[in-house]
């Protein structure tokens, strides 16, 4: 557990990091929700801010007054009904609160936090829901890299976000696979640094040896897929992926385009020649499996992933795992509200382990566990081989 | 047909007109679209400058260049694709180009307009299109206000749009039924001013006498309807209309709040208390047809509005009538790109006639065949009885 | 109206020729409903009966025993609820009452029915609904062919229904345009025989002079429609037609299949070459329209083929109108259930004039209004051109 | 493995099992489709038997002349496109081919099979399909009890199936916790006995020390939940059930009515007093999941029933466990056209231990691996708890 003062720290940078990210959008793109699972920045800046007014300052920090209570509702995640005025709407419809409204919230409740943890000292338990409040804030950090990209990189205009954004770390070192020896492995978080909920429950595995490969996959292998007949081998999917594949017309990773007979791919920094070397990105576990299925090997289970991790570089790349997202044997749910957090996702989602380009600072570990519906594709996926 | 001296003022004052009505929004405001039929208002101000760089000063004014070759065409009706890269999308998500963008396209097409009616003595055919491309900027005039009323009327926060706009005229006069007698009557647009294509082809047309009221249905006249439990007799609804409101939970006009047991309406001047007085509005076809059977009376049909017209008052709203949106008998559909102007709608819609308030200055007359599908409510439609 | 005598002749043949139509089915053709619009034979055989025992032995047969209180609620049009069973379900999921149990039922509601018609003189009243009830059945009688020619024809067997069945007829005669002349004309139901409510408000109609073809349109001409590219010229369409066209990706006939390069059509008697004479039909009023527009002609209105009906054949096509599906001026609803008939489908519909090769015998009059939605193809539709 | 006399024996009691089973049935019910998941009983009839004429006589019997090329591909599982005519449909859709016409092809390929098996000695190969052919119409056999459960107990008049099939067998012993220690173990089928693909694989598992319910949850203590309000606590279901519970409106195990105010359940003996002794059935993955939420405890996973099984009765519901159905760790895909057979449904699927009263005789073991998407009922699933 991090220190008041180290809380402060993580909290200021934190709060200071959502509003760098978005400095470099127009105020409309703040507001536009082009599909539902994308939210709009400026919902993302409002959540991430309420979520310190609802659960700390004003639990917390006596005598606080609330910014606008007839405001600060919509950046519930639920927030369907209010008194006895229903209005059914999503977040992509909402041009009010306007963006200048939410960063004078934003001003009014960090200054309020930042007062709050400096002038008082707190004990473990809101120290507990701040600390929770800054990885919460990073998680969105993470979407709002993703959902500006969907935003940007769906537009006919194809506008850049901004030219300094890497999102293609090249992996200039041989392949070679890693082999982990057979026998009683221990699986989940240790140390006393912050983890969600999820990760805890330390608990023995039974792995049999596999080896791994130490890159992950490259565009280059990735489009030989593609041109080997890969999209159109039923052999290759699950029944399901080959329904989302032709009900979608998905024969390409999201991003890619064929322009004039040349393979471009849309980045946060503009359209661009397609990097061969460049580890795939944005492809669903679908994809990926039928990759494997093709190349006659498979994914990595999250187990094997989590013991093999010390051995070779990740972290550009969240990346595909064939587990399915269960509790841990000894997953205990947290109590009260914050226990919604996690687990009533534990159904029909895949497991990625790993980080990538668009994960915040300190928020990244070799335990955490991310978790997609298999379809999904905005995010930096990738996924590297077992044999 | 203007003279052109007239026609250059009818344009100056239309563009203003659009940007008059836009003042009193926040960027934000200009992006959304919360259903289908909702365009985002910069996508009206965006188009209605790209049908006079399209298909006037392209054609009309050698040497014209275009503002920006590569954006314009997102203000196309259909922009689904654009050469070789094909990106589906939809209005409501395009955060580019942006409002300030648009405003420097508005100033520049509006300019060279200028020019152009300024140095030039122009032939009948660019005139014609001028005109057209007037009245049809004045159209999109009516779904900005519309479309803005759903934007912030559909937020949860109920934001006002100014302090000015009127949506409520109260009748202030007796109720009494206007009778035309039996006979043969003329229908059609007559004089030389401008209407469009469907209100040509003047044709007689014989009537059965009827009695049409003075007065539009009010908000205290559709109340009682509704405790009169109007809504939940089948035998009075359309099968079509039964199947819509059943599917949408619908029991009353939109806009209508139930707070607190009080009734309100959502206006352009926000959250207020219902005036029983005022006529009611933003009730679909199948709303009117219901309340006319539970009264024992009807709809008219447009031509019989068309002739007892003169002797009430109208204006205020929108009128639905019984007829279906067909051809006149002589109907002939323009040619060229023109020509897919209205003909190509004459299917399931329903014609309203008369004006309301968000109708334009110059864009109402007696022949004006306004027309939706039965079940839209977001204009400021009304209705009349005959019996 | 007919005398009782004549009536109960009526009532014998009709009975019969529902069980005629049905003898050449195999018991499980009566079941499957593959689209909504179709409904299983035995349904139509139960739903007929259903209506003798409901509106007539119930309320004039003093002391008539129910044939099955349990059972016979499943054939009223609308039966989602039960007492305090509610059971959501389709025509489609029933595999009871069985085939048997519906002909037993036939049967003992024929024999209590003549036992009533032969034994007592009636007075006009249940006079009247006997012969509604009747041509009702007759007009299912209709539908049992276009249903069972659907289930079958859907079949990837193509199984026959029989070898008697014409349904195309030839017109061995030359292409004339027959003259109407401008005037006021007299429309809707005259004499004294049957008609249906939205027949009746005989009243007079303005008519502008046009000239209408003797021929319905045959295949080999909309087969020149197709090779012309029709399908594919967006001018010629209606907006809704267009992406109806797309959604459904249309481009012929219903019950047109190109195998190995012929054109070939189902038909009740199985699949056959197409013949280029014969009147097309299967076609939507979006497809009639279309290719009228690429003739540069029109459809004619209801009142149009009224007037000019006695001077050309008709009987084999229900012929698509340009009229919606409205009230007559005078029109007034039948008090009662049997009201619901005809008014609650007056929007969103287009008239066809005329009969159909599947027309019961003593059900087709020039006055007779049907009515279908402008994309439905499952009758023996068909039009001809004015111009 | 089976000799050749045994598994002739196997063939016949396989063959006629499953027309015993459909030997209650009218004509009707073999041919409707009420939902996707629930195929019509003459599919499943003609599906087994074009198995061994397209996977054994066809390639193992030279000579053997197929019993109709034109018809038997409608009972493989993909039959939308045949030739150059292709019609999609489905196969609640399709009367013919005909019940009877099904069962002479039955006979047909019977007969052939058995003059196959009785003839010739055979190799392995051979063996080994028809092994796995009597295997797949087995689980045939419990698809069509099911099916046809959801057939009669969907339709509103409940008609019964039989008065012998005994669905409730009580659980009449006190309820024990029985405790496995934490440990190393082994998973997977290890006899030579028949086995399908996905339970191959054997592999040591490391479990936590747990203990497990040696009786089902009852539908007495099932009714506890509902009337404790589980269904509307939001916080014991997962987010997808949540939306699924309310879209669907479910508040009930699936065939269970409230008849003036007391509990029933649609049998295959038809509609009949809820017992609360017997275990509770046909319901959803994530009813258990919240069930057990509520208790506080737990499903097992398929490794801890596997391992426990042998001290608690099974056999009578399908057990659903925490367990995402995934590929054992050796698990080898078959080559060829068998080699679909498991493997494509690996994601988004829950494994469900154990056996019910509808499983076939020899079809039932431990180390079966069945699997269902979270939501689905209509089979006899049921659950037993962990803690």
């Amino acid at each position: 557990m991090l220190s008041q003062q180290d809380l402060l720290q993580l909290f200021k940078e934190t709060r200071a990091d959502s509003e760098r990210i978005c400095s470099f959008l127009e105020t409309e793109d703040y507001v536009v929700q082009p599909v539902e699972n994308v939210s709009p920045p400026k919902w993302h800046l409002g959540h991430t801010t309420w979520f310190f007014e609802e659960f700390v300052l004003k639990k917390y920090s006596p005598g606080h007054e609330l910014y606008d209570k007839n405001t600060a509702y919509v950046f519930n995640s639920y927030y369907e009904s209010v008194g006895e005025k229903v209005i059914r709407t999503n977040r992509g419809n909402l041009s009010r609160p306007t963006v200048a409204w939410i960063y004078e919230f934003r001003k009014y409740v960090t200054t309020k936090m930042i007062d709050l943890l400096t002038r008082n000292k707190l004990d473990q338990e809101p120290l507990k829901v701040v600390e929770i409040g800054c990885h919460h804030e990073k998680q969105h950090q993470e979407l709002l890299y993703t959902d500006i990209k969907y935003i940007l990189g769906n537009n006919p205009l194809s506008p850049k976000y901004n030219d300094e954004f890497k999102e293609n770390r090249i992996q200039d070192f041989e392949r070679e696979w890693i082999t982990v020896e057979e026998g009683v492995y221990e699986i989940g978080h240790k140390s006393d640094d912050f983890c969600y909920d999820n990760e805890l429950g330390l608990h023995k595995k039974y792995l049999c040896g596999f080896s791994i490969s130490n890159k992950l996959v490259t565009n280059g292998e990735f489009l030989e897929f593609i041109e080997a007949g890969g999209y159109k081998d039923v052999l290759l999917w699950h029944a399901e992926a080959w329904d989302w594949i032709q009900q979608n017309e998905i024969n390409k990773p999201a991003y890619w385009h064929k322009v004039n007979n040349s393979w471009k791919q849309y980045t946060l920094n503009g359209l661009q020649d397609l990097n061969p070397d460049a580890p795939v990105t944005h492809i669903s576990y679908y994809e990926a499996f039928a990759f494997a299925q093709w190349k006659g090997m498979r994914l990595p289970t999250e187990e094997e992933w989590e013991i093999a991790q010390e051995k070779f570089e990740w972290g550009s790349r969240w990346e595909w795992t064939e587990s399915a997202y269960s509790p841990y044997p000894n997953y205990k749910k947290p109590e009260g509200a914050l226990g919604e957090y996690n687990g009533k996702f534990m159904v029909n989602q895949k497991v990625l382990r790993g980080a990538s380009v668009a994960t915040s600072r300190h928020h990244s570990r070799s335990t955490y566990r991310n978790f997609f519906h298999p379809q999904l594709r905005w995010q930096f996926t990738g996924f590297r081989l077992v044999k």
